[in-house]
């Protein structure tokens, strides 16, 4: 099972997460590209830290906001974002190639990330980029979203993404954070969530159902000194379990 | 003999230049990637147009000033100054890739280019970026500069630039904006300076001596309509006088 | 009548439009704020020359999105978006007092001005600042929307605007750019239709009926030379017809 | 004796500070304009809590750097940089008149602070767009500064500043950062130079001497936990002297 992370989101002064402490924790990181967050030489640190530690990298690729933190819809045209998409994406390998690692995935950040998970003609413009690639990256998104059949129907590599503290519909959905129990915050429940279903693939959902997730990697937070609690509490429940924990992408592949 | 301009300028909804008309004249572009100029639609259509026309990609790195258009001094630390660079090189390599080319050269742009034309330390920042991306992009710098023997001195290929309307000092250095007849106006005069250049490789300096310039590009601009008439006459001088035009650097090297 | 455009958005070395030779044409400036479009140094140049010409300023306060210029829809919380019109009101308010004149009435811009002439969470935001400032600018809004009533009912001066090159449909509304004939070219018909409107109020709509617009200002674009031609042209017209022209609001109140 | 820092520092997502701690220790709050830091939303919090705590504001205006935090030096015209300056104020004054307070003070941050102590022609800038707002606000400046001379010949009201945890050489200016003791650690010591100076008006100098100081401001820092508890221990010792803290500059002037 793999674990991942939203990483390198400082910028300039400004800091953000514990990017050390989260790299000994999770086995792939989200790297910030420039847009929403992170500048290049925090970004370079954090992909150095990555390298050594042998944690795969993806893009977090997000829309041109920093003042929003890619966190508000943005109606960008197509060629707007499949042109920003791939910039993203070269910005960022190039400073993993300089610290001995490479891009290995893309998982879109954000309003981005959420809005493309439904949203055809959006979610187009990001499998363009990844196309006009080559193809190789791994397109990580969320599970259960349309957005996973149809990047892999034209020839996409998906990773489907389960949220370690979000609660789940019967339909496998999240339950939308104006709801009351949509965020867990309990680290051992969360942990065991996660250790079923690294070992059932079922998830329990808001009704106490079972929920099949078609994922294959789980987003754990680390933006705050709880947050990476319960990131940790999370690998060592799996780890005594004996799951096996590493990247669904070859690190630096 | 090489011809290069500066291109992939406009912003959103700003235009600048003439980017379809020069890439018919020059034989390198020089492409901005982000942080002075050039959002990435725009700079990816400059490229996919460069790569139809066989014309060399430079990338044309700059401060992260959009407001001033790289164009103000900047005490950038060398650390943030690497990343940078690394980073717009990554950006516009990816686009380049895209396009059907690569980037084969690095031109600083503005005030950084004039900047690390003489300063030792934010030179070694940009220097050590070239290196870190494994040296294989060449270096596009003043010529004569110190850069150039700098960089020269660490293994990387430096290609010398001239600028086919500025008037020259006996020391082959450029006079100084603020003095009368730095810049010099006359297509026909300026085409006859660059002709004799590209065949005996001296420019007649200010005081009326010859100079030699260690230059393996001639830098002509295209921004605005009458810039866009001097660069045709230059290369219609030179290829009617039997001038070979090519690029330094291999196109989609 | 008023006639009023869209001034100030060049951008550091970016230039757009002629904003001398508008300047002479209209009755009220609407000057970017540095959100969308604008800088400093380049909005007060503007400004003061409508303060020579007697022209009001209005604040066309936009999206934080210079990449898009204001014209992509973002989902902006009601506390951020409060509190930047507030800052560009106050920005452009402080270099108009420096130039001689004064904001007098507020227009936004682009994507803002659109989804706010429907949207009533992000007009109830802009509402919200300009009752925060006072009450006492005047609100320019489009008219017959469901913002203009909105805003009047709280107590706000709101003046509705009619668009000089743009087919109406019989309800009084935009024809939608989509649509073919929405935008209008020949300056003597377009003239011809400001001129009845301003003397009759009514417009012909794209069906040939006859629709009363509440409106007492009319937008003319000047960001073309052809855009600049029509403008004079309806100017000229109007004023042959000896329409009184006139800013809304004080110039400099 | 005022005691100012520097707040509204937090940008979007990114948070610095604990501007509500502060706004308790001191008397006057220098609040971010949005060029080096802080977005409008939360410089209007940071806002309304001076205006409660009736906490003098002044203008804390920087380079448009946000990626530097405005800490990078940047050869910014003189026309640039004086609209960006009456932009920043305007900008700051329309959230302090909502907030129920005014700006009554202006203090460069960060590099155009230490630029413009010695620079007369960004100084000239600086000086020139506080004189076209009307000469009312108050220029807190580097005590001893040529700076301060410059802006009192030319009739602006200046208030000196003294840094609580700087050394200061016998000529009055501060021993810079790169050499060793520039920067005091203890909390106490600081304290009780901060208190004699507020009661001799002296501070005792890296050498030993004494050395006067024509300062009516005292700098505390509050961007981190110890950083706070150094304010408040110097804001208790004055207190406990019996010294009458107070702002310099009215309070919503």
């Amino acid at each position: 099972m793999d674990l991942n992370s939203d990483l390198g989101e400082s910028f300039g002064a400004w800091a953000m997460g514990d990017d050390a402490a989260m790299l000994d924790i999770v086995t792939s990181a989200n790297v910030a590209c420039g847009f929403h967050a992170g500048d290049p030489a925090g970004i370079l640190r954090t992909l150095e830290r990555a390298a050594e530690r042998g944690v795969a990298v993806g893009a977090h690729v997000g829309y041109r906001d920093l003042a929003g933190f890619g966190r508000r819809n943005m109606d960008v045209s197509s060629e707007d974002l499949t042109a920003e998409v791939i910039y993203q994406i070269g910005a960022l390998d190039a400073l993993a190639r300089v610290a001995g690692t490479r891009v290995s995935y893309v998982k879109p950040h954000g309003a981005l990330y959420n809005t493309i998970a439904h949203d055809a003609r959006q979610g187009q413009a990001v499998i363009a980029a990844l196309k006009a690639l080559g193809g190789d990256l791994v397109l990580m998104a969320l599970a259960g979203s349309p957005l996973v059949a149809r990047a892999r129907a034209q020839g996409l590599s998906v990773v489907g993404e389960a949220f370690a503290d979000r609660a789940y519909t019967p339909e496998g959905t999240l339950v939308s954070r104006k709801e009351a129990g949509a965020v867990l915050h309990d680290p051992a429940h969360v942990a065991q969530r996660m250790r079923r279903f690294a070992r059932e693939g079922v998830i329990e959902a808001i009704d106490g159902s079972l929920v099949t997730l078609d994922a294959g990697s789980i987003c754990v937070h680390g933006d705050s000194p709880d947050a990476v609690a319960m990131a940790r509490c999370i690998r060592d429940l799996l780890a005594a379990d004996g799951v096996a924990l590493g990247a669904f992408a070859r690190a630096g592949a």
